[in-house]
């Protein structure tokens, strides 16, 4: 990296933990500068608006959930077990970017208005659910999950399931609701999905 | 009312719609202001501080949110088919005021600070599930539903999968996920609650 883009990302990774706990409208520049130690000027030489940090901001912190999430998943063959472990590594692993699910909070944030932001939402939910979808699919092709189960229906009850329950968990700062979504779905895929 | 009673009535309705679309650091003073045609002197007559008329606010519109929910549920005499009835009108009714669940959002909004207005939102969590816990142990006792449902669970289950489910559908603008979590919990209702 040239010594501009590592500016760059360490002020995206910086501005990402200010952004994924106060949100959008509580992140001012000024606090933005006072994180990454830049002036208003060196910030603007790498991102023409705040909307346009703020994204890149989101994507880098969606990207650190998505590798969490993932992790121990690709060695796993069977696609029921796959699933089980995509929802045990949402419910046990907490990202290194404090203030939650950058999904949940963007989502919630930019819902009724922010529009880039709200589209870098919108498609890392369309990749969250083209992922499950895609399990699920394979699954049913190769005899491992019941032939009647309807990908996109499941995807959504597993994402919906999960990040509501986060939500319960981080107002009631206890972890129940999350062991409560995971024994539910964990058990919907065995009663249920599981061939 | 008195009119000052009608005044702080009128703040409260008007607030309730700004914070709940735009978030508690999104709507400011001069926003509130401009909203409810009042001066700054005359807001700070019925409220000593912005977080307070957040938290009136926020409490207005739970209230609401609790009524719409409510909806035909009371002449209900079946526990499960109560639990169905308020599951489809937090799918299908929505509130006058703007912005998506007061809840979720103010959950969201506060994870990470403004201690006043996050101990509303953890009550109203609290109520929310202390009445389906209440609904769920009086099926127990009258034998409508399965005794070995732990009524913490199924009370959290069915708020996540909702709360989540409403994440999604605002930010696809489409409500495929709200009825997918209506399908699924009313299935799981049936298929494993009633008795």
């Amino acid at each position: 990296m040239t010594k501009g883009e590592q500016t760059r990302h360490r002020v995206v990774a910086e501005a990402a933990k200010l952004f994924n706990q106060r949100g959008y409208e509580g992140s001012s520049m000024s606090d933005i500068m006072q994180v990454t130690g830049l002036e208003k000027g060196g910030i603007y030489r790498h991102f023409s608006s705040k909307e346009e940090l703020a994204a890149a901001a989101f994507d880098f912190a969606w990207n650190e959930a998505v590798q969490l999430r993932s992790h121990d998943v690709a060695g796993i063959k069977n696609s029921v077990d796959k699933l089980r472990k995509l929802i045990a590594n949402f419910v046990e692993r907490r990202s290194p970017i404090p203030g939650g699910c950058p999904l949940l909070n963007t989502a919630v944030d930019t819902d009724d208005g922010n529009p880039v932001l709200r589209k870098h939402a919108a498609k890392a939910l369309h990749a969250w659910q083209a992922r499950l979808i895609g399990i699920i699919q394979e699954g049913i092709e190769r005899g491992e999950v019941n032939p009647e189960t309807e990908p996109e229906k499941l995807a959504n009850v597993v994402i919906s399931c999960l990040e509501g329950a986060l939500m319960i968990a981080r107002l009631e700062r206890k972890s129940d609701a999350l062991l409560n979504a995971q024994a539910h779905l964990d058990m919907y895929l065995e009663a249920v999905v599981r061939l």
